[in-house]
């Protein structure tokens, strides 16, 4: 009884999958380490009958499996264990699974393959699915494998390859379904009949003229309801989105997502039908890019297989730290041009931190508010006195409230009332340079026309650090010390 | 000639409606002002002809524009400006645009409204809307609601009411178009041709039994190319994914992306089918959910709507600066206890928030790393010990790397070869506590059943900036005072 002809598959089924491989790979890897310990000669080990029946159930199991659920085994597995499963999967399937798995494990199932594999592997995927794998591919395999391509999906990769990675081009397949006007619905239903099956995700079919130029759509929903001797023409819709392959790959997501669509067709400027996009293909643009986003933030380069090797992580993050070096650095100086205030007052080294940190935890909160703004359209320029008034607005409250009680505090333990109003004072002055900082900053890259989100949490966190020790030192300097 | 008969709609196009929409509201606002300014009194600016042409345009324009859209231009707008344009919607289309505004803006449109014309906008929506919209709904329009529901929607309204907001019940929607195992494609073809249309998303018709008990899917694209003699149980697909309304929203959103989903069935534990989840009910939940996690990075309780008041702001901010305050208090006093050495050498004072600010860089990238592998399903409790091993590893490479040209710096800067070498140590030592505690946090998080993403970056720059002060002052005075 094939795993394919179960009734249906809960979520939990899914789990239970990728628990049985894993611990299907444990028993496998528990016999070697025996037959090591043991020191028995490796031969005798892959003749000896559990090892062959724990690799027969293995690849039972994973040939009955999806190939994003062999993906999500292959990236919870440490290198060697992954290698291991990847040996014991169909050949014929390593191509499907390469377009699952995330980049970073990509890298190292490619590493592990030989030239032939790799031509044979993309060979069986489609023009655009081949495009996506192209980046990872080493140069002789892909000019291999475009040899072999006849001319028409030669023309579509070439086309898929020349769009960069955030172009509505790159996420755009050639599996369109298109029809004419002037058809019955008769006929259209006739036509659909000879296909074996309808690309995956056809929601609608492309009504185009004898210029291959798009008329309309057909939804299937609508094609179904509809009386059999209407034409096309007749109930197509011709109010729909489309999309040019030039297009910014987020603008078409903000589309699909804004008019809930499944598919959407892509078009040049003569309106000219190229291709389309599909749901799946957007939902997992946007995926990969927030995760980048989320990876940025923390300072990451770019995704990371958490099993790699210390050396490639130390990659992956030394830019990130090299700036947070020089940002740190500058602001010891400002503090090392203070020093002899410091060694009048040495309480002024305790509070600093206090001043610059919270500074920067606001300043964050600000410019996270305006760049999530800008990127759904929300802040216009125009928009800057009005936004600006309501953080100052916003800082001088919290400068009031927090820097009081900070005031406080700072007086309570060191019995001096001159250093408490210092303390409420360059809290509440950082606090407005935070604000000001985190309006302008993303605004400023707005109009020189750059991304607003790239690097501005740690400019606005050089500036607090560095300016919120200048202020309080600074204020200290002149009416403590 | 209205807008819905335009043939074809581009991305460019969306955006020129907003700007219209915002450019009619402009010259709408210079004529109120100019009224004002000229003191014309109110009911003679009402009966102008220029303020009633205006009016009349942006009216206009309104009608034909997507729900959507029309939600974007809301929250794209100051309050003001925002209250207008809400007025100038007709009401019949209320609850559909406030289903896609985002909850801060909603909570000012909803605000704006009397109870009357809320229960008019919720009877216009289907159950699992009104459900949507429920939490911000006041107690007695709720009331009212649900008693003008006849007896079905009134049970719906009242289970999806029932399913926490990150459960798969809470995206469930009841629209399902189901058939028996038995009939024929011609029989099912001509049920479905007595629709006016399906409802959006039907990818496939949902197969039951006389107890409404899931057996299979039959996808119109299946339907569509089969031979109309043939029966649904012949052709119906048995291998699909289900869910159960218990089911936590996000593995269901993981296998929508796994396996390219546009719909999937929910069902109770005895298999019976309650009703589906599509995939933009999912791309909104992911959407929503990772702009949260965003936001909570960055200090944000929720999501505000940046025309908020600075009050509303102020509450949304606090917690997270109240507690960056007490952390930031802590480090300042392990400062605060080696003020001796401090004065000895106020070298110190400019060296140390390198030290700690690092160690809080370098932490926060291995708790992203773990954090996201656990989201993933990657990292399981027993791959801790390798983690570890190798997060150490590369601290200590980042420590000598790093730690070593800041003590170079450090001597270049205070002459005392003693100093540059506490320096590097305690920039080493600080970068493997800060891996220790990146790894470890969010594990043992995971071993206490709770979601390691909360709070965990609050927690480790609070060790790393406490550590760092301690490790680096500690060293110092044992070696340098």
């Amino acid at each position: 009884m094939s795993e394919a002809l179960s009734p249906k598959k809960d979520l939990e089924d899914v789990q239970a999958d990728v628990r049985e491989v894993q611990e299907l790979l444990r028993r496998h890897r528990l016999v070697e380490t025996a037959a090591e310990r043991s020191q028995m000669p490796k031969h005798e080990l892959v003749e000896s009958a559990v090892h062959k029946q724990n690799l027969a159930r293995l690849r039972a199991k994973l040939d009955v499996m999806h190939p994003a659920d062999i993906a999500y085994v292959l990236e919870s597995l440490p290198l060697g264990d992954r290698l291991a499963v990847w040996s014991l999967v169909k050949a014929e399937r390593d191509g499907e699974i390469l377009l699952e798995v995330s980049d970073a494990v990509r890298e190292t199932l490619i590493r592990s393959m030989d030239s032939e594999e790799l031509v044979a592997a993309a060979e069986q995927l489609e023009a655009d699915e081949i495009a996506d794998l192209a980046p990872d591919l080493p140069r002789d395999v892909i000019q291999d494998v475009f040899q072999a391509l006849p001319i028409e999906e030669r023309e579509q990769l070439r086309a898929a390859m020349s769009y960069p990675e955030d172009a509505v081009g790159a996420l755009m397949d050639f599996e369109v379904v298109s029809v004419r006007e002037a058809v019955t619905m008769e006929a259209v239903t006739r036509y659909l009949r000879r296909f074996d099956r309808l690309p995956n995700h056809t929601d609608q079919l492309f009504v185009v003229d004898r210029d291959e130029r798009l008329k309309g759509v057909l939804p299937l929903s609508t094609l179904i309801v509809s009386d059999l001797d209407r034409t096309v023409e007749q109930v197509m819709a011709r109010d729909m989105v489309t999309v040019h392959p030039d297009d910014k790959a987020q603008d078409a997501a903000n589309a699909f997502q804004r008019y809930d669509l499944v598919s959407a067709a892509v078009v040049d400027p003569s309106g000219k039908l190229l291709g389309r996009v599909t749901v799946d293909k957007v939902v997992d643009f946007v995926r990969t890019r927030t995760e980048s986003e989320l990876l940025t933030q923390a300072g990451l380069r770019e995704e990371e297989d958490i099993f790699s090797s210390v050396w490639a992580s130390v990659r992956n993050r030394w830019s990130w730290l090299a700036i947070n070096l020089i940002t740190a650095f500058i602001a010891s100086r400002v503090i090392g041009a203070f020093e002899g205030s410091i060694e009048k007052l040495v309480a002024l080294a305790a509070l600093m931190p206090i001043v610059a940190g919270i500074g920067g935890n606001s300043g964050n909160q600000t410019i996270t508010m305006i760049v999530r703004g800008i990127a759904l359209g929300q802040v216009q320029n125009d928009h800057g006195r009005k936004l600006l008034a309501k953080e100052l607005g916003v800082s001088l409250a919290n400068g009031l409230i927090w820097g009081g009680m900070l005031g406080l505090i700072a007086y309570w333990l060191y019995h001096k009332v001159s250093l408490g109003l210092v303390m409420t004072a360059a809290m509440t002055l950082n606090l407005l340079l935070a604000a000001s900082a985190g309006v302008l900053i993303p605004l400023t890259m707005l109009r020189l026309g750059r991304d607003p989100a790239l690097g501005s949490s740690v400019l606005i966190t050089a500036i607090t650090d560095s300016g919120g020790f200048f202020i309080f030192l600074g204020l200290a300097t002149l009416f403590l010390v």
